[in-house]
């Protein structure tokens, strides 16, 4: 359970909610692709890939990046996170792949509402990557 | 940090997965419910209100549903739910205060769309009375 209490303001979070939040977009966007990928595995529902989608979309779209402030290099107490310190360092590198990872990302949610199966299936394969992207600079094991 | 690794089917997440990402959503959306707010305190941009109304959209129209299967209905291990046992037998109630929450939250994103201060304003607070209408029956305090 995170303790982001109400409504706060983005600048209100301590580094211990801002790890906790982002972390929780993550595991959030984790859920939906997998429901993505069972669909593409299995029975392929257009109106739920077009909702997990969007829900990826909206949280990519999300301004994230105010969640690494200072402090959120490193674990908090019992919040522990798997940030590289890289990304703290190397802005471009990381302004690069979060593009990618938007712009994948909001292609996705347009192929989708559109709804071919081969279109989504090339969609989602790229977002994949685009996550994958990020992790493999930016993430520990 | 959830252990919500990779993609995963919906119907594979054990429960104490989900109620960590029941857990994610909310938190997600309450940091978005927290920009929102200081937008119309202070400095009222526009594109950021669209931003985080998009956020919560999306998550609210993921189907969280899915994410209060059986077992979910209590404490596992170290993690720890404040839903309430009602939510599991009150379907007829659930289905009401869901709905009116997705409503509150389709209109927050269109809204914030055409940007309109006030409009935004009445937008914000039908939605956090949508939130807290599911807590005050749903959620322990
Ligand atoms: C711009 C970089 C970046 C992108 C893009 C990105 N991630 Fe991550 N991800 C991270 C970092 C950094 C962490 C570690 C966060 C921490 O522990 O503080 C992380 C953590 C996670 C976690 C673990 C969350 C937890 O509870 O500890 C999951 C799951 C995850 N990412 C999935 C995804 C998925 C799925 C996508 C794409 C749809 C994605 N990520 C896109 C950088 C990124
Ligand atoms: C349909 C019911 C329902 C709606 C609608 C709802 N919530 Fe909740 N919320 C819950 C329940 C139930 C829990 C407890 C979940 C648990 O602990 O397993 C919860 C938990 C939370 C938490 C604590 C999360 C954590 O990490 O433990 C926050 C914050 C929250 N909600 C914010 C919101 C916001 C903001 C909205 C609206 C934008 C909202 N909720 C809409 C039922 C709802």
């Amino acid at each position: 359970a995170i303790a982001v209490a109400g409504a706060v303001q983005a600048a209100d979070l301590t580094p211990k909610e801002q790890i906790q939040t982002r972390q929780a977009g993550y595991s959030f966007m984790s859920w939906n692709m997998g429901k993505i990928k069972s669909n593409l595995e299995g029975n392929f529902s257009q109106p739920q890939v077009q909702a997990a989608a969007e829900a990826i979309a909206g949280i990519a779209n999300s301004g994230m990046g105010a969640l690494y402030g200072p402090g959120t290099d490193q674990d908090i107490d019992d919040v522990k996170t798997r940030v590289k310190p890289e990304l703290f360092t190397n802005q471009e590198e990381v302004g690069e792949v979060a593009r990618n990872f938007i712009e994948a990302a909001d292609n996705m949610a347009e192929v989708a509402a559109f709804g071919d199966e081969a279109e989504v299936k090339k969609a989602f394969g790229q977002l994949g990557e685009s996550c994958k992207a990020c992790h493999d600079k930016f993430r520990k094991d």
